[in-house]
Protein backbone atom coordinates (compact mmCIF):
# COMPACT_ATOMS: atom_id res chain seq x y z
CA UNK A 1 0.00 0.00 0.00
CA UNK A 2 1.18 3.50 -0.79
CA UNK A 3 2.59 4.85 2.65
CA UNK A 4 0.73 7.94 2.57
CA UNK A 5 -2.59 5.97 2.08
CA UNK A 6 -1.72 3.77 5.18
CA UNK A 7 -0.97 6.97 6.72
CA UNK A 8 -4.26 8.60 6.40
CA UNK A 9 -5.75 4.89 6.94
CA UNK A 10 -4.76 5.75 10.88
CA UNK A 11 -6.93 8.70 10.94
CA UNK A 12 -9.70 7.37 8.09
CA UNK A 13 -10.74 4.76 5.75
CA UNK A 14 -10.02 6.07 2.11
CA UNK A 15 -11.93 3.79 -0.39
CA UNK A 16 -10.15 2.48 -3.26
CA UNK A 17 -11.95 4.78 -5.82
CA UNK A 18 -11.19 8.07 -3.69
CA UNK A 19 -7.45 6.92 -3.50
CA UNK A 20 -7.20 6.13 -7.04
CA UNK A 21 -8.70 9.87 -8.11
CA UNK A 22 -5.72 11.57 -5.75
CA UNK A 23 -2.49 9.24 -6.28
CA UNK A 24 -2.20 10.86 -9.93
CA UNK A 25 -1.53 13.75 -8.24
CA UNK A 26 1.08 13.18 -6.13
CA UNK A 27 4.50 13.72 -7.15
CA UNK A 28 7.32 12.20 -5.35
CA UNK A 29 10.57 14.58 -4.00
CA UNK A 30 13.51 13.12 -2.96
CA UNK A 31 15.37 15.60 -0.49
CA UNK A 32 19.04 16.08 0.68
CA UNK A 33 19.44 17.00 4.08
CA UNK A 34 19.09 21.04 4.68
CA UNK A 35 17.28 21.58 1.77
CA UNK A 36 14.85 24.35 1.47
CA UNK A 37 11.27 23.22 1.05
CA UNK A 38 9.41 26.04 1.33
CA UNK A 39 11.08 30.00 2.22
CA UNK A 40 9.70 32.85 3.58
CA UNK A 41 8.22 35.08 1.54
CA UNK A 42 7.23 32.32 -0.83
CA UNK A 43 3.54 30.86 -1.51
CA UNK A 44 2.78 27.60 -0.46
CA UNK A 45 0.67 25.87 -2.62
CA UNK A 46 1.06 22.11 -1.83
CA UNK A 47 0.01 19.84 1.36
CA UNK A 48 3.03 17.65 1.97
CA UNK A 49 3.24 13.88 2.82
CA UNK A 50 6.81 13.18 4.55
CA UNK A 51 7.47 9.56 4.00
CA UNK A 52 10.62 9.78 6.04
CA UNK A 53 13.05 12.09 7.10
CA UNK A 54 12.86 15.28 10.12
CA UNK A 55 11.82 18.98 9.20
CA UNK A 56 12.13 22.03 10.94
CA UNK A 57 10.25 24.62 11.04
CA UNK A 58 12.13 28.23 11.61
CA UNK A 59 11.75 32.45 11.35
CA UNK A 60 13.89 34.78 11.41
CA UNK A 61 13.50 37.05 14.25
CA UNK A 62 16.12 39.53 13.81
CA UNK A 63 18.99 37.64 12.32
CA UNK A 64 18.52 34.90 14.76
CA UNK A 65 16.85 31.45 13.46
CA UNK A 66 14.03 30.68 16.01
CA UNK A 67 13.20 27.29 15.72
CA UNK A 68 9.54 26.45 16.05
CA UNK A 69 8.91 22.82 15.65
CA UNK A 70 9.80 20.25 14.12
CA UNK A 71 8.10 17.28 12.15
CA UNK A 72 8.90 13.61 11.83
CA UNK A 73 8.16 10.89 9.13
CA UNK A 74 5.52 9.70 8.41
CA UNK A 75 3.38 12.82 8.78
CA UNK A 76 1.93 15.63 6.84
CA UNK A 77 2.80 19.41 6.73
CA UNK A 78 2.26 22.56 5.05
CA UNK A 79 2.49 26.43 6.01
CA UNK A 80 -0.94 26.29 6.68
CA UNK A 81 -1.90 30.14 7.05
CA UNK A 82 0.29 30.73 4.19
CA UNK A 83 -1.57 27.29 1.89
CA UNK A 84 -5.06 28.47 3.32
CA UNK A 85 -5.28 31.75 2.57
CA UNK A 86 -2.56 31.89 -0.22
CA UNK A 87 -0.16 34.62 0.73
CA UNK A 88 3.37 34.94 1.69
CA UNK A 89 5.02 32.28 4.46
CA UNK A 90 6.65 34.04 7.64
CA UNK A 91 8.35 30.72 7.83
CA UNK A 92 10.80 28.59 6.39
CA UNK A 93 10.43 25.14 5.86
CA UNK A 94 13.94 22.95 5.31
CA UNK A 95 14.61 18.78 5.69
CA UNK A 96 17.03 17.91 8.70
CA UNK A 97 17.96 14.90 7.06
CA UNK A 98 17.57 12.97 3.94
CA UNK A 99 13.69 13.34 3.23
CA UNK A 100 11.62 11.09 0.74
CA UNK A 101 8.07 13.68 0.22
CA UNK A 102 4.86 13.90 -1.68
CA UNK A 103 3.27 17.06 -2.73
CA UNK A 104 -0.34 16.97 -3.84
CA UNK A 105 -2.00 20.02 -5.42
CA UNK A 106 -3.38 22.80 -3.42
CA UNK A 107 -6.91 22.58 -5.62
CA UNK A 108 -7.04 18.88 -5.54
CA UNK A 109 -6.59 18.60 -1.40
CA UNK A 110 -9.32 21.43 -1.42
CA UNK A 111 -11.62 19.81 -4.62
CA UNK A 112 -11.63 16.32 -2.59
CA UNK A 113 -13.01 17.89 0.77
CA UNK A 114 -16.72 17.10 -1.04
CA UNK A 115 -15.25 13.26 -0.22
CA UNK A 116 -16.20 12.65 3.14
CA UNK A 117 -13.49 10.14 3.91
CA UNK A 118 -10.75 12.56 2.77
CA UNK A 119 -13.03 15.96 4.24
CA UNK A 120 -12.76 13.22 7.88
CA UNK A 121 -8.85 12.58 7.31
CA UNK A 122 -8.12 16.16 7.02
CA UNK A 123 -10.33 17.33 9.99
CA UNK A 124 -9.21 15.09 12.28
CA UNK A 125 -5.27 15.80 11.03
CA UNK A 126 -6.39 19.21 11.98
CA UNK A 127 -7.46 18.70 15.07
CA UNK A 128 -4.39 16.36 16.05
CA UNK A 129 -1.67 19.16 14.72
CA UNK A 130 -3.79 21.97 17.22
CA UNK A 131 -3.97 19.38 19.82
CA UNK A 132 -0.08 18.98 19.64
CA UNK A 133 0.32 22.70 19.36
CA UNK A 134 -1.26 23.36 22.52
CA UNK A 135 0.76 21.35 24.25
CA UNK A 136 3.97 22.79 23.04
CA UNK A 137 2.23 26.01 24.25
CA UNK A 138 1.46 25.07 27.23
CA UNK A 139 5.08 23.03 28.20
CA UNK A 140 6.88 26.23 27.19
CA UNK A 141 4.35 28.64 29.82
CA UNK A 142 4.64 25.42 32.77
CA UNK A 143 7.88 23.78 32.29
CA UNK A 144 11.83 25.36 32.29
CA UNK A 145 13.63 24.74 29.08
CA UNK A 146 15.40 21.92 31.22
CA UNK A 147 12.12 19.67 32.21
CA UNK A 148 11.21 20.17 28.36
CA UNK A 149 14.76 18.79 27.85
CA UNK A 150 14.21 15.54 29.47
CA UNK A 151 10.61 15.10 28.09
CA UNK A 152 11.98 15.00 24.57
CA UNK A 153 14.21 12.66 26.18
CA UNK A 154 11.58 10.37 26.78
CA UNK A 155 8.81 11.00 24.58
CA UNK A 156 10.90 11.68 21.39
CA UNK A 157 13.92 9.54 21.65
CA UNK A 158 15.05 9.01 18.46
CA UNK A 159 13.97 13.12 17.59
CA UNK A 160 16.94 13.91 20.07
CA UNK A 161 19.69 11.56 18.07
CA UNK A 162 19.00 12.60 14.40
CA UNK A 163 18.64 16.48 15.01
CA UNK A 164 21.63 18.78 15.68
CA UNK A 165 22.05 20.32 19.06
CA UNK A 166 21.59 23.90 18.09
CA UNK A 167 18.47 23.49 16.57
CA UNK A 168 16.97 21.91 19.81
CA UNK A 169 18.41 24.66 21.77
CA UNK A 170 16.91 27.22 19.46
CA UNK A 171 13.32 25.01 19.51
CA UNK A 172 13.60 25.24 23.61
CA UNK A 173 14.68 29.10 23.33
CA UNK A 174 18.06 28.44 24.86
CA UNK A 175 21.87 29.23 23.65
CA UNK A 176 23.74 26.29 22.51
CA UNK A 177 25.85 26.45 26.10
CA UNK A 178 22.79 26.15 28.37
CA UNK A 179 21.50 23.12 26.34
CA UNK A 180 25.15 21.54 26.57
CA UNK A 181 25.18 22.46 30.63
CA UNK A 182 21.54 20.28 30.73
CA UNK A 183 22.84 18.33 28.80
CA UNK A 184 25.64 17.48 31.47
CA UNK A 185 23.54 17.65 34.30
CA UNK A 186 21.02 14.79 32.60
CA UNK A 187 23.89 12.79 32.19
CA UNK A 188 25.15 13.19 35.61
CA UNK A 189 22.21 12.43 36.82
CA UNK A 190 21.00 9.44 35.06
CA UNK A 191 24.50 7.95 36.63
CA UNK A 192 23.79 8.87 39.98
CA UNK A 193 20.51 7.05 39.60
CA UNK B 1 -30.25 37.63 13.83
CA UNK B 2 -29.13 34.79 16.33
CA UNK B 3 -25.60 36.18 17.15
CA UNK B 4 -23.85 32.89 16.88
CA UNK B 5 -25.34 32.52 13.24
CA UNK B 6 -24.26 36.23 12.61
CA UNK B 7 -20.63 34.55 13.70
CA UNK B 8 -21.23 31.70 11.78
CA UNK B 9 -21.80 34.19 8.82
CA UNK B 10 -17.86 35.73 9.13
CA UNK B 11 -16.71 32.36 8.12
CA UNK B 12 -19.50 30.31 5.37
CA UNK B 13 -22.76 30.83 4.89
CA UNK B 14 -25.25 29.22 6.87
CA UNK B 15 -28.32 28.24 4.09
CA UNK B 16 -32.04 29.05 6.36
CA UNK B 17 -32.72 25.45 6.51
CA UNK B 18 -29.20 24.08 7.87
CA UNK B 19 -29.69 27.17 10.74
CA UNK B 20 -33.60 26.24 11.47
CA UNK B 21 -32.08 22.14 12.12
CA UNK B 22 -29.37 23.49 14.57
CA UNK B 23 -30.95 26.07 16.48
CA UNK B 24 -33.33 24.19 18.48
CA UNK B 25 -30.37 21.92 20.24
CA UNK B 26 -28.57 25.69 21.66
CA UNK B 27 -29.19 26.17 24.77
CA UNK B 28 -28.44 29.80 26.71
CA UNK B 29 -26.59 30.38 30.04
CA UNK B 30 -26.07 33.44 31.92
CA UNK B 31 -22.81 32.55 33.82
CA UNK B 32 -21.46 34.89 36.92
CA UNK B 33 -17.87 35.94 36.67
CA UNK B 34 -15.63 32.89 37.28
CA UNK B 35 -18.41 30.41 37.11
CA UNK B 36 -16.36 27.28 36.13
CA UNK B 37 -17.81 26.15 32.82
CA UNK B 38 -15.80 22.95 32.62
CA UNK B 39 -13.09 21.48 35.27
CA UNK B 40 -10.22 19.14 35.25
CA UNK B 41 -11.50 15.72 35.17
CA UNK B 42 -14.94 16.35 33.54
CA UNK B 43 -15.84 15.13 30.06
CA UNK B 44 -16.60 17.97 27.37
CA UNK B 45 -20.08 17.09 25.83
CA UNK B 46 -20.84 21.12 23.96
CA UNK B 47 -19.15 23.19 21.62
CA UNK B 48 -19.65 26.34 23.02
CA UNK B 49 -20.23 30.03 21.62
CA UNK B 50 -19.31 32.71 23.57
CA UNK B 51 -21.96 35.30 23.06
CA UNK B 52 -20.27 37.81 25.94
CA UNK B 53 -17.72 37.97 28.00
CA UNK B 54 -14.21 36.89 28.55
CA UNK B 55 -12.68 33.69 29.38
CA UNK B 56 -9.81 31.95 30.66
CA UNK B 57 -8.24 28.54 30.38
CA UNK B 58 -6.14 26.97 32.99
CA UNK B 59 -4.47 24.22 33.95
CA UNK B 60 -2.83 23.15 37.68
CA UNK B 61 0.70 22.79 37.77
CA UNK B 62 1.80 21.56 40.94
CA UNK B 63 -0.47 23.40 42.82
CA UNK B 64 0.04 26.48 40.51
CA UNK B 65 -2.73 27.76 37.94
CA UNK B 66 -1.30 28.34 34.73
CA UNK B 67 -3.25 30.08 32.35
CA UNK B 68 -3.20 28.65 28.73
CA UNK B 69 -4.81 31.21 26.82
CA UNK B 70 -8.06 34.06 27.05
CA UNK B 71 -11.68 33.84 24.88
CA UNK B 72 -12.99 36.82 24.17
CA UNK B 73 -16.51 37.28 22.95
CA UNK B 74 -17.43 36.79 20.13
CA UNK B 75 -15.66 33.46 19.67
CA UNK B 76 -16.31 29.20 19.60
CA UNK B 77 -14.99 27.61 22.10
CA UNK B 78 -14.68 24.04 23.24
CA UNK B 79 -11.87 21.90 25.46
CA UNK B 80 -11.10 20.70 21.72
CA UNK B 81 -9.14 17.14 23.02
CA UNK B 82 -11.41 16.18 25.22
CA UNK B 83 -14.39 16.68 23.54
CA UNK B 84 -13.12 15.27 20.46
CA UNK B 85 -12.18 12.08 22.02
CA UNK B 86 -14.56 12.01 24.61
CA UNK B 87 -11.68 11.60 27.51
CA UNK B 88 -11.60 13.57 30.54
CA UNK B 89 -10.28 17.15 30.50
CA UNK B 90 -6.80 18.13 31.44
CA UNK B 91 -7.89 21.88 31.78
CA UNK B 92 -10.18 24.31 33.19
CA UNK B 93 -12.20 26.67 31.48
CA UNK B 94 -14.05 29.95 33.83
CA UNK B 95 -15.32 32.59 33.30
CA UNK B 96 -13.42 36.03 33.96
CA UNK B 97 -16.61 38.86 33.57
CA UNK B 98 -20.17 37.94 33.38
CA UNK B 99 -20.82 35.76 30.24
CA UNK B 100 -23.30 34.64 28.21
CA UNK B 101 -22.86 31.25 26.61
CA UNK B 102 -24.28 29.39 23.75
CA UNK B 103 -24.13 24.97 24.01
CA UNK B 104 -24.43 22.98 21.41
CA UNK B 105 -24.65 18.96 22.17
CA UNK B 106 -21.44 17.22 21.16
CA UNK B 107 -23.19 14.90 18.89
CA UNK B 108 -25.09 17.64 17.03
CA UNK B 109 -22.21 19.57 16.11
CA UNK B 110 -20.99 15.97 14.51
CA UNK B 111 -24.10 14.88 12.68
CA UNK B 112 -24.09 18.06 11.12
CA UNK B 113 -20.96 17.90 9.32
CA UNK B 114 -23.20 16.02 6.62
CA UNK B 115 -23.92 19.80 5.73
CA UNK B 116 -21.37 21.42 3.56
CA UNK B 117 -21.54 24.79 4.71
CA UNK B 118 -22.12 23.60 9.08
CA UNK B 119 -18.10 21.29 8.36
CA UNK B 120 -16.70 24.34 6.10
CA UNK B 121 -17.71 26.58 8.91
CA UNK B 122 -15.80 24.49 11.71
CA UNK B 123 -12.80 23.46 9.09
CA UNK B 124 -12.18 27.36 8.84
CA UNK B 125 -12.32 27.73 12.95
CA UNK B 126 -10.39 24.95 13.64
CA UNK B 127 -7.79 26.55 11.05
CA UNK B 128 -7.78 29.66 12.61
CA UNK B 129 -7.45 28.46 16.14
CA UNK B 130 -4.31 26.45 14.76
CA UNK B 131 -3.39 29.56 13.60
CA UNK B 132 -3.57 31.71 16.74
CA UNK B 133 -2.03 29.17 18.90
CA UNK B 134 1.24 28.89 16.79
CA UNK B 135 1.77 32.34 17.15
CA UNK B 136 1.30 31.97 20.98
CA UNK B 137 3.59 29.75 20.87
CA UNK B 138 6.11 31.60 18.75
CA UNK B 139 5.47 34.53 20.72
CA UNK B 140 7.03 32.64 23.87
CA UNK B 141 9.83 31.26 21.57
CA UNK B 142 10.97 34.30 20.27
CA UNK B 143 9.82 37.18 22.35
CA UNK B 144 10.15 38.25 26.18
CA UNK B 145 7.50 38.96 28.76
CA UNK B 146 7.88 42.42 28.30
CA UNK B 147 7.48 42.30 24.22
CA UNK B 148 4.59 39.95 24.69
CA UNK B 149 3.01 42.20 26.65
CA UNK B 150 3.61 45.41 24.93
CA UNK B 151 2.05 43.30 21.67
CA UNK B 152 -1.50 42.44 24.42
CA UNK B 153 -1.36 46.27 25.04
CA UNK B 154 -1.53 47.10 20.84
CA UNK B 155 -3.32 44.39 20.11
CA UNK B 156 -5.53 43.18 22.70
CA UNK B 157 -6.06 46.49 24.14
CA UNK B 158 -9.91 45.87 25.45
CA UNK B 159 -8.52 42.14 26.96
CA UNK B 160 -5.76 43.95 29.26
CA UNK B 161 -8.14 46.23 31.07
CA UNK B 162 -10.63 43.59 31.74
CA UNK B 163 -8.42 40.76 32.50
CA UNK B 164 -6.76 40.69 36.02
CA UNK B 165 -3.49 40.80 36.44
CA UNK B 166 -2.64 37.79 37.96
CA UNK B 167 -4.22 35.70 35.13
CA UNK B 168 -1.86 38.22 32.12
CA UNK B 169 1.61 37.86 34.39
CA UNK B 170 0.31 33.61 34.86
CA UNK B 171 -0.28 33.93 30.57
CA UNK B 172 2.82 35.06 30.44
CA UNK B 173 4.57 32.88 32.57
CA UNK B 174 5.95 35.49 34.73
CA UNK B 175 5.63 36.02 38.73
CA UNK B 176 3.05 39.23 39.42
CA UNK B 177 6.08 41.27 40.65
CA UNK B 178 7.22 41.19 37.10
CA UNK B 179 4.49 42.02 35.45
CA UNK B 180 3.84 45.23 37.52
CA UNK B 181 7.56 45.99 36.67
CA UNK B 182 6.62 45.94 32.91
CA UNK B 183 3.97 48.18 33.48
CA UNK B 184 5.63 50.20 35.25
CA UNK B 185 8.57 50.39 32.46
CA UNK B 186 5.79 50.75 29.53
CA UNK B 187 4.16 53.65 31.31
CA UNK B 188 7.59 55.61 31.86
CA UNK B 189 8.49 54.95 28.17
CA UNK B 190 5.35 55.95 27.36
CA UNK B 191 5.45 59.24 29.04
CA UNK B 192 9.05 59.61 27.47
CA UNK B 193 7.74 59.48 23.59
Amino acid sequence: MHPFRAFIHNYEYLPEQVWHSIEPHLTVHNYDAEYPILKEGQICRHLYFLESGILRYFINNEGLEICKFFTQAPYCFTSQYSFLNQVRASENITSITLSVIWSLPRDIAFEFLKEPSWAAFIRKLTNEVQYLTEELLLASQSKTAEDRYKLMLTEESELITKVPMKYIASFLGIAPQSLSRIRKNVSLSHLLT
